[in-house]
C-alpha cells in the first residue's frame, strides 16, 4: 500500500467545557456562519476524504451527538476528563482498524482551519514519508502557545509550553497548533503516554517524543496564515471567526462574478450557491440552501433562507423568503415574504406588505399589496387585489383554497377556505366569498351602500369642542355649516 | 478627615460653541450612542461618587440645562467666554462650600473618558497625597496638545501649549488632557490667575505654576488609552466616539455571553441590559430602558426600544418594538411593531404586518398577518385573523375594546370601538362588528354572497381591446367563450 | 491664447473588456456608487471644463455607447484591439479640431481620480508651459506598474514596464498611472507610433519618446493619493472603489453638519443634497436625485430614492421612498412605501405598512395603519382608516379617486375607483363604497351585524377533539357548557 493509498481517520477533539463563552450550550455546538464549530471541523475532515471521523465528546455530550446525528461520524464519550492523550485515546479506541491508517487530530473549536491546508500538510508528510507531523504557525510573538524547537537537522525535536520555556526558548515564534498527522502506530504509542507530571493529566504532545525514541524524524508543516489555528474561546472569538469566514465567502463569489455592494455588510453561508452577474445589495443575508441564478437582484436588508431563485428573479429591499421558489423574471416585495411551500411561476408579481406560505402561484399572477395567500392554488395571470385574505384557518385546521386563471379578485376581498374559485371568475372588492365562484362567474358578497345626507353635521356638531380644538378645518367647515 | 473620605466636586465645563458641528444644537448637545456628549460626563462624574457636580454652561445654555434638568447636577452660567481659569471659576462660584473637597475639572465634549480612569486617576492622586494631578496621555505624535514638561524629579514642572513650545519641547510625546484633579485650595488659587497675557484669556493651565509657587509638587498620571480624552468637534468626531462606545458596549455584552453576529454593525446603547445566551442578529439596535431576559433571540435589522422581553422570546427580522413587554416563549415579528402599552403574554404569536399599540394580549393569543390591535385587551387562546382591524378611533377620541379568551375572529373583520366581545365568541370572516358580541356567540357583520353566471364574459367584452394586449390568457379564455 | 484659455479635450480610453469581471456586462458599465465607471470619467471630464469628451468603446461598445447616450460625450469606436496608443489615436480622430487644444486621456475603469487633482494637474502643467504631463504616484513597492525614470533634471526621460525594468529600476516606487496631459500636437506626434514591438501593440507610453525627439521636457505630476488611479478589475475592486466613494461622500456631508449613526454602514450616492442637523440613522441608503432639507431625520435601515423631504420631516425606519416628495413635518414609517407621484403635504402622518403611489395628500392627512392610496386626492385633515384601500384597478386600467378635506374614512374600507368623495363625508368602517360620497354624507356599506346565540358551542363541540388537543382554555369553556 503506497502512502497516496493509506486511509486517513480524523479524531476530532470535542470534549471541553469553554467556561468563557457563559453559556448552556457545550463550546464546540456554538454557531459560526450558520453552522456549529465542531460541525465545520467534522465538514473539513469528510472533504479531506477521511476513511472514519471520530468525535470526541465529554462535557454536553449528549447534545454534541444530537448535533451531529446523521453526519456519518462516530461518537466517542471521554467520561472523564483526564487529559488530550486521554481524550485522543478514547477516540482512537472507537475506530475498529486503526493498524492501517494515518491518523489525523482536529478540534472542535477551530473552524477556520481550511480542507486546502490540510490537503497540503497530508501531502508534506507523504512526499516526507514522515511518522508524525505537527502543524506549526508563526507570529511575531508567541506567547502563551507551546513552543517549536527544531533540531540542527530542524527537525523538530520537541514542544516546550509557556511556563516551562527558558527566555531564549520564550523567543521562539513558531508555535503548535495541536493538530498531528501520524502514521498507523499513533494508537501504539499513545497508549504509553503517562500522566506523571504536575497536573496529573494524559498530554497528547507526548506522543511526539514517543515517536522520537522510537527513532522517528518528527516534521512540522507551517501554516501560511496563523489565523487558521485560532480557537474560538469567547463569543468575541465566535464573531471574529465568523467574521474571517464570512469574508473568505463573500471574496470568492466576488471573484466569480457576483456584484456585492458594501460587502462588509452582507452575510452569506457557505451552503449559497450564486450565479454568475448576482448583485447583492447592502445588508443582505444568504442562508442555508439557498441558490440563486444568473442575474438576480436581491434588494437591500432582504433575508433569504433555504429558497431557489430562477435568473433574473428581483427581490425588492426588505423582503424575507424562507424556503420559497421564485419562477424567472419574477419581482418580489419590498416588504413582501414568502414563507416555506411557496412557489411562484415566471413573471409573477409579489408587492409590498404580503405574505405567501404554502401557495402556488402560477405565471403572471400579481399580488401587489397587503395581502395574505395562505394553502392557496392561484392560476395564470390571476390579479389578487390589495387587502385580499385568504381565510385558510377554522380555529384548529387549515383549508385549502384553489383559484383559477384569469380571476380577478376585488380588494379588500376575502376568500373563505376551502373554496374553489372557477377560471376568469370576478370577485367584487369588499367581498367575503363563503360560496364557491363558477368559471366566469360574478360573485358579490358585501352589503349594499346606503348613503345619509347632512350626517355629519350632526356627528361632529356632537364632538364640536374636541373637534375645535383639533380638527380646525373641520371645525370651519362646521361652523359654516351652522351645524 | 482621611484623603478617601474627602468629598469630590466635579466642575464640567460646557460653554463652548462648537462651531465645526455646523449646528444650530449646542456643541456638548450632539448625541453619542444615545446620551447627549455632556450627559456623559455627568454619568461618569456622577458614578465616580461626586458629592456635587457643576455644568458651567454658556453658548446655549437655556438648551443644556434643559437637557440636563432633572440630573442633579447645579449650573453656572458662564455669561462671558474669557477662557478656561474663567469657566473654572464659575463653576466653582456655584459651589456652596468648596474648601473641603477635592475638585475635578471635566468637560462636555470628551465622552470616552471611562469612570474606570478616573477612579484610577483619583486613588494614585491621594495614594501620592498630591495636591495636583494632571492626567495625562502620549502620543507617537502630540504636534497640536500642550506638553507635558518634567522636572529632574519627574513632576510636572509646567505645561507648554505648541505654539510656544521650542523645537526640544515639540518632540514631548506626553501630552495634557486638560482634566484636573486638585485639592480644596483649588477657589482660592484659580482667584489669582490672571488674564496678562497676549490673548487676553484666563487660561486655567496657569493654576498648575500656582499650585507649584504654593511649594507643591504637581503629579502626572497617565492614560492607558490616549483616546479616551479625544474630544468629539465635529460631526465625524462624534461618529468616531460612537463607534468606540459601541464597540465597549458590545465587546462587553460579548464577553458576558451574549452572541452577537457581525457586532461591528449592532448598536446597543448603555442602558440595555442582556441576559446569558442571548443572540443578536446582524445589524439589531437596542435602545434605551431595555431588557431581554436570558435566550432572547433578536432578528436582523430589528430595532428595539424601551422594551422588556422574558426569557426565550424570539423577535424575528425587520420587527419595530417600543414600549413593549413580550412574554417568555412569545414569538413576534417579522415585520412587526409594537408599540407604547404593548404587554403580551406567554406564548403570543404576533407575525407579519402586525401592529399593536396599547394592548394587553393574554398567553396563547395569536396574530399572525396583516392586523391592527389598538387599545385592546385580549384573552387567552384568541385567534386575532388575518386581516383585523380594531377600528379604536372616531375622528377625535381613541375608545378600548375588550375581547374575551377563547374568541375566534374571522379574516378581515373590523371591531369598532368601544366594544366587548364575550369569552369563546366567533366573528365570521369579512364582519364589521358593531354590536357587542356575548360569550359563546357568533356574530356575522357582512353581505350574502350574490353569484351571476356570465359576467365576466361581458364584462372583459367591454374591455376586450385591452385584454388582448395585456392579458393573453384572458383573451384566449374569452375568444372560447365567443364573448 | 494664453495657456489657461487654450481649450481641453479629454479622450477617455474605454474598449477594453474586463474578463477578470467574469460578466455578461463591459467592464467599465459596471456601477460604482451608483454610476457606471465610465460615467465617472465623463462626468470628472466635464466638471473639469472640457471643451469635447471622446470615449473610446470596443468591448461591448453598443452598450458603453447606450449607457452614455445623452450625455454629451462623442464616441469612437476602436474596432480591432491594436493598443492603448491606436485607441488613442480612434479617439482624437473623432474631434473635429484638436490643434489648438491641450489634450487629456483617461481611462474608463479608474472611477476615484478626482477632478481636484485634475485641475491640479492641469495647473501645473500650464504653469510650466509643459508639453506633456504624466500624472503619477509613488508606492512602498510598485511591482506590476511601469516606473518612472527621471532624468539628472527631475525630468521624466522615460517609462520602463515591470517586464522591462533592471533590477535597479525595479526599485523605483513612483509609477505611470497612465492619465497624461499634452499639448496640440497629440494627434501629429501619436501617429508616429509604431508596432515594432515584442507584441505588436500602439502603445501610448511611446508618445513621450516622442515628445522628448522633439526636444520637449516631459514632467510628472504626482499624485497625493496613489488610490485615486487604481483600476477596479473585478468585483472586489468595484467593491473597494465604492467603499471609498461612499467615506468621501459620508465624510463630507458630516462636515458640512449632518450627522451620520454608524457613517461606515451608511449609503449616500453624490447626486443626493443634505440640509445642516440632518440625522441619518444606521444602513440608511439615499440614492438619486434625492434632497433632504434641515433638520430631517431618516431612521434606520430605510432606503430613499429621488426624494424630496422638506424641513423637519421625520421618515421612520424600515421605510422605502422613491420619487416621492414629503411636506415639512410630516412624518413617515416605520414600514412605509411611498412611491412615485406621492406628494405628501405639511404634517401628513403615514404609519406603517402604508403604500402610497401617485397619491397627493394635502396637509394634516393623517393615515396611520395598513393601507394602499393609489391613484388619489385626499383633502386637508381627512383621516384614513386602518386598512383603507382605494382599488384603482379594474383588471386593466387604473381610476382616479378624489377625497375631500376633513373626511373620515372608517377601517377596513374600501373605495371603488373612479370615486368622488365629498367634503366632510363620513365612511363606516368595513364599507365598500361603490357610489360616490356627496358633502357631509354618511355612507355605510356593509352588511347588518346578526349574532347568534350558543353558537360556538356547537361550531366548537364538532371540533371537539382538535380543540382538545390545541386549545386547554377552549376546551375548558366547552367542558363546562356541557356542549
Amino acid at each position: 500500500m503506497t502512502a497516496t493509498d493509506r486511509p486517513l481517520d480524523v479524531v476530532i477533539l470535542a470534549a471541553g467545557q469553554g467556561t468563557r463563552m457563559k453559556s448552556s450550550l457545550p463550546k464546540v455546538l456554538h454557531p459560526v456562519a450558520g453552522r456549529p464549530m465542531v460541525a465545520w471541523a467534522v465538514k473539513t475532515a469528510q472533504e479531506l476524504g477521511a476513511r472514519q471521523v471520530v468525535v470526541v465528546t465529554g462535557h454536553g455530550a449528549a447534545q454534541v451527538e444530537a448535533a451531529l446525528a446523521g453526519s456519518g461520524v462516530v461518537f466517542a464519550r471521554q467520561e472523564q476528563q483526564l487529559g488530550t492523550g486521554h481524550a485522543f485515546l478514547c477516540g482512537l479506541d472507537a475506530v475498529p482498524d486503526h493498524t492501517s491508517a494515518d491518523v489525523l487530530v482536529l478540534y472542535g473549536d477551530t473552524p477556520l482551519l481550511r480542507v486546502e491546508t490540510l490537503r497540503d500538510l497530508l501531502a508534506d508528510h507523504r512526499r516526507r514519508g514522515s511518522a508524525f507531523t505537527v502543524l506549526t504557525g508563526e507570529l511575531p510573538d508567541a506567547t502563551g502557545y507551546g513552543r517549536i524547537i527544531r533540531d540542527a537537522a530542524g527537525n523538530v525535536e520537541r514542544i516546550v509550553e509557556q511556563k516551562d520555556a527558558s527566555p531564549l526558548e520564550r523567543t521562539v515564534r513558531e508555535f503548535n497548533s495541536g493538530v498531528y498527522l501520524m502514521d498507523a502506530r499513533a494508537s501504539e504509542l499513545a497508549h504509553r503516554i503517562t500522566n506523571h507530571n504536575a497536573s496529573g493529566e494524559y498530554y497528547l504532545t507526548d506522543l511526539l517524543a514517543l515517536y522520537r525514541a522510537e527513532g522517528d524524524e518528527v516534521h512540522a508543516f507551517r501554516l501560511a496564515d496563523p489565523a487558521e489555528v485560532m480557537g474560538a474561546n469567547d463569543r468575541s472569538g465566535l464573531a471574529e471567526a465568523e467574521g474571517i469566514i464570512r469574508q473568505r465567502i463573500t471574496g470568492m463569489h466576488m471573484r466569480s462574478g457576483v456584484t456585492i455592494h458594501m460587502p462588509e455588510t452582507v452575510y452569506i453561508e457557505d451552503t449559497v450557491i450564486l450565479g454568475r452577474d448576482v448583485t447583492l445589495e447592502p445588508g443582505v443575508i444568504l442562508r442555508g440552501q439557498t441558490t440563486l441564478a444568473d442575474d438576480v437582484v436581491v434588494g437591500a436588508y432582504s433575508v433569504i433562507t433555504d429558497s431557489v431563485l430562477d435568473a433574473g428573479a428581483v427581490v425588492k429591499a426588505h423582503s424575507v423568503l424562507d424556503g420559497a421558489h421564485v419562477g424567472a423574471g419574477s419581482d418580489v416585495g419590498p416588504f413582501a415574504r414568502l414563507r416555506p411551500g411557496t412557489v411562484l411561476g415566471t413573471g409573477v408579481h409579489i408587492g409590498n406588505f404580503v405574505e405567501t406560505k404554502n401557495a402556488q402561484l402560477a405565471p403572471g399572477v400579481k399580488a401587489g399589496h397587503l395581502a395574505y395567500l395562505g394553502d392557496v392554488t392561484v392560476g395564470e395571470e390571476t390579479n389578487v387585489g390589495a387587502g385580499t385574505i385568504v381565510a385558510n384557518y377554522d380555529g384548529v385546521n387549515k383549508h385549502r383554497t384553489t383559484v383559477g386563471a384569469g380571476v380577478f379578485i376585488g380588494s379588500n376581498s376575502t376568500l373563505i377556505a376551502p373554496r374553489t374559485v372557477g377560471d376568469a371568475a370576478f370577485i367584487a372588492a369588499g367581498s367575503a366569498v363563503h360560496d364557491d365562484v363558477p368559471e366566469g362567474a360574478m360573485a358579490v358578497a358585501r352589503g349594499k351602500q346606503r348613503t345619509i345626507e347632512g350626517w355629519s353635521r350632526r356627528y361632529w356638531g356632537g364632538l364640536r369642542e374636541q373637534v375645535q380644538l383639533k380638527l380646525p378645518w373641520l371645525a370651519g367647515w362646521l361652523g359654516r355649516q351652522g351645524g
